[in-house]
This record gives C-alpha cells, structure tokens and sequence, in this order.
C-alpha cells in the first residue's frame, strides 16, 4: 500500500458539493416506477433542503428504461427552481441533442473504461464513445447552447464483466476526452470495486491532468467503503461528490446491494467535518422518510436515518 | 477542517490486526443470549478463518449481562486454541481479579472520558475510575500474572448524555492510566460521533504521548462513518482495529442502529488496500451468515454481503 505525503490546502474544504442523483441512478436501478408527482415533490423538498444540484433523468428511449420516461417533465420543472443546475444523462448523441433542445444545464455521458462494459452498455468501444462525445461536443458548440458537457469516467475501478480495470486506461481516456473538449470529467466506481488506497492512488495522477475539470467523485457503497472513498478523495483535494437520497440504487446482479453513498450520511460526514453542503440534515432525513414510504424498504439503505444525528450537532443546518 | 500534512512511513501498512469483539461488545446489546454452544462454534470458526485477537466475554455479575454469564467457559475454550489472544472486559478490580484468575491473555477496561457517561455505567468517575486501575495494575503484578492490561478511552468523541467530550480530557486521562503503569491504550468512538477528522485530530494528539501504547482504534458505525474513520485513523499510523462479525451490537435506544464496523467489511478493505490482516474472508462470510441465523436479520448490519466479493479479488485471503 502506498500512502502519499498530502500538502492540501485547508481552505479548500470550507465547502463541497453533493450532487443528487437519485433520481436518475438510484431509480434507473430499480424495477419500480416512481411516478412523476412524487418524482416532482421529491425535487421540491430536495430543492428546499438545500440541494442545488441534481441529476434528473435521462434521455433514453422509454422502452429500455421505462423508470425515467418522463425526463422532460421532470427536467422542465427542475429548471423552474431558480438557482437549481440540472444535470441529464445521456448515452449518445441524438440523447444529448434531446437534453441541449431541452437546456439541461448539464449532460452527463457515462464513458465505461472497461472495455467489455462499455460494449455491453452501449455497444461501442471506449474510443468509439469518445467519437461520439466528440460530435456531441459539436453540436453543443453549432446550436450556440450554453449546456456543459461532462464524461463520468465509468467502472474506473474495475467491472464484474471484465474484472480489473488499469489506472493508465483511464487517465487515457480522460485525456481524450479533455482533449475532445468537455468541460468537465469525474471519476466513478460503478459498481462498488473501490478502495481508499486506490482512490488515493487515481486521482492524484488524475488531478494534475485535469485540474479544475475533474468535477466529481461518484462512488458506490456496494460493499461498503463508499464513505471511507469520498474521504481519500477529498484528501486528494476533489471537493464535488455524487450521491443518491437513501443510498438507492445498486446492481440487478446483486440483490440488496446498495447503490452510490447514501446523500443523507455523505452530507452528515462532511457537515460534522466542518465542511458546509448547503443542506439541511433533518430536511434530508424528512425526504428520505418520505422516499422509504414511496419505495418500501427493499429499496432504500443507509444509516443515519437509524439513529438519528448526534447530541453534539447542535447546528443542523449548513 | 483541518487537514494536516501526512509523512508516515508505508512499511507500517503491509499489516494491520482487527481484534473480534462480536462475542462481547456485540453480544452485550442484544436482547437475546447466544447459547454457549453457539459461541464455542463461533471461537472455533473465527480461529480457523485465522482471527488471533478475539474479545471473548467479559467478567460482571451474571444478573447484569446474562448474555456473558458463560464468559470463564468460553475464555477456557479460547485458551486451548494455540495463539490465539483472548481479550476480557472488566468493570473493576473484582472482575480484573477473576479475569487474571482464568489466565486472560488481555483485561480490557473501559474508561468513559465523559464524566456523564462514567457516571452512569460504572457509578465512578473517571478520575476514580483510573484509581481503580491503578489497584488492578497492582494486582496483576502481586499476582505474577503475564496478563495485559488494557484501558479503552470510551465515549472520547462525544456522548449522548454529555454531549460534547474534549480532546484534552481525552489526553489528561490516556497521559493518567499511562501513568500508573496500563501496558496499552485504545481510543473507542463508543457511540459513532466521530468523522474522519475528528479521529485524524484526536489520533496525531494521542500518538506521541502513548507511542506504541497506543492499540486501538474502536469504531462504531453507528451513522455509516465507521470505516472512513479507521481509514483516518491508519493514515495516523495506527494499524490495530476492533470489529465485530456483522456488525453486531449497537445502541438499546438507537433500534436498528449497528454496533462496531463489521469485521467482514473492514477486512475486505484492508485485504482490498493491500494490508494483509490474516483473515479469510470467504470464511468471515460463510460465520456471518451462520450467526445471522442464530440472532436473526435484526440483529446484523454489514454491507459486503450483500454484494459478495468484487471480481478484481482473486486472492481470497490473507
């Protein structure tokens, strides 16, 4: 194991970002379909508590994913929450076209590093996405959109179709696509293959590379180091992390697993580490009540809920 | 927040012990007593799956935890497993002395630095809890005894009934046992208050006063934090654990919350880091689910079996 001499600047962890994204990977995951009104609430609270990022969808053909068939609507609402960034995803480019006509703020395209999961999931090769984020990045620039475009580096830690998953492949193709011009990338365990020592290793090569542009940190808690990660990562300096409310989601293959770091516990850690998200705890936790009731208990994880949050958290809020 | 500049050097990682501490301090919290047949099993299959720390029971009147009323049968058992280090709870010098009797390898004594909590479990303070101690370490060495004395700073990150807990007090007392002559110390987040830089905090304080003293790193993941908290608190240089199979344990007014990190999913992190601990995990697993059936899904927490192993990990053990 090696464990690295950090020299981070302290002022750069006054603040982080949570990005929801339970709405769109959490219920993608799911077999159940959450109506658009409790998807519409749900927004509402989120925005209320404090959230102002928030993946809402994806623009997909209704038929392979049913969950999230009703993307515009929901986007179309997220974007009358002033101040509220609305991410999409999208797996190609007629989804993105779709997102920039519908002015998601941002369009999210998921480039599996794992050459076999990419086949699976979009049955092209990682180069072949990247040609196809470069034509996406194109059509950004030719309809004059101000929509950002950002590529989560997926299954970067490895993938159960084709196991391990090299560090040099994905600073690769991190680098084409800054390359191809996306604003922003991230680096996400898919499915929950992360450790902290290696989320130390890769994001201190990947930092100097991408800099500012390296936007976020998306792990899973699949096996249950999802927290123990965003803490190595957050050494490394990245201060952007994606979770999903109750921790839903997870794997079709794996029953009962989890699916990224649950919003509630990730907010609780970084607040209790002096570290402001902007969001209310206990509003988290109401939501969160609220998406147990919607989704039955199956579906939901996590752990704060069970205890609730400590006597000395005296400051619930911010 | 502050985050401090790391310089540790990386040989101290290529190993790290996790003391089982299910058969006591999981036990102890449960409603139900596990036959003593159950936990000989239990003693037997953790030994063979190559635990070497095991907290066995602890000495205190039968009437007040019938769960450990068997605690000198299972501790004679665990004396006839060669290598194995078998670890006993005391509240006081009666139970010090039957522990010393029965040839415990380690006496293990809590000392709340909460002078709340102190009150409440052992109707001492902690000041006169660490006279206490300093009359048990006397008594070991009256009697010739090779038996260990160990002090667990208990409650050192914060207390449900006193709330705050201040590092310094948590030092004053560590500097006091040490003092009067305890062969280790541990620091134990009793309740899951702490977050990563609390313990990276309270762990760089404690480390040159009690050096290699200093044992232990007790967490409980009480609010899903216990895992980022041993990676803080190894990045200090500390490399011993406790965890319970299951993450049995917990809080009689938190139901449902979880007990210590659970010793499956924390052996999978340091196996996964590269850290050997010694452990098989596929055998944790297989004594996981045995004891989910004796105690029932109430009663166990864990994460990583619900996933199983990732694909990347083809070396099952060690």
């Amino acid at each position: 194991m090696t464990l690295f001499a950090l020299d981070v600047p302290t002022d750069r962890f006054n603040h982080a970002t949570i990005r929801e994204v339970g709405l769109r990977d959490g219920l993608q995951s799911l077999s159940q379909v959450l109506p658009t009104p409790h998807k519409i609430e749900w927004l509402q609270a989120a925005y209320d508590a404090g959230q102002r990022e928030i993946e809402v969808g994806s623009f997909v053909p209704a038929r392979l994913l049913p969950q999230l068939a009703d993307t515009a609507e929901v986007l179309a609402f997220a974007k009358s929450l002033p101040g509220l960034t609305a991410s999409v995803l999208v797996p190609n480019l007629k989804g993105a076209e779709r997102a920039i006509e519908c002015k998601a703020d941002v369009v999210l395209l998921p480039l599996s590093v794992s050459h076999a999961h990419s086949l699976a999931n979009l049955r092209k090769t990682p180069d072949e996405v990247v040609k196809e984020i470069e034509r996406i990045v194109a059509a950004r620039d030719a309809a004059g959109s101000n929509t950002l475009i950002e590529v989560g580096l997926s299954t970067a830690f490895g993938c159960p179709l084709q196991g391990q998953v090299k560090a040099e492949e994905v600073i690769r193709l991190m680098q084409a696509v800054l390359d191809v011009g996306v604003d922003r990338v991230g680096i996400a365990d898919t499915v929950g293959y992360a450790d902290p020592a290696m989320v130390s290793r890769l994001f201190q090569q990947a930092l100097p590379i991408a800099g500012g542009k390296l936007n976020c940190g998306h792990f899973h808690d699949t096996r249950g180091l999802g927290l123990a990660n965003v803490y190595a990562a957050m050494l490394c300096g990245v201060t952007r992390f994606d979770a999903s409310l109750a921790g839903i989601g997870g794997c079709p293959h794996a029953p009962g697993a989890s699916g990224n770091v649950a919003t509630e516990d990730l907010a609780f850690m970084l607040q209790s580490m002096g570290v402001s998200t902007g969001q209310n705890l206990l509003q988290l936790l109401e939501l969160r009540k609220k998406l147990a009731q919607w989704l039955g208990d199956e579906a939901v994880h996590g752990t704060l809920w069970k205890a609730g949050l400590p006597k000395t958290m005296t400051e619930l809020s911010q």
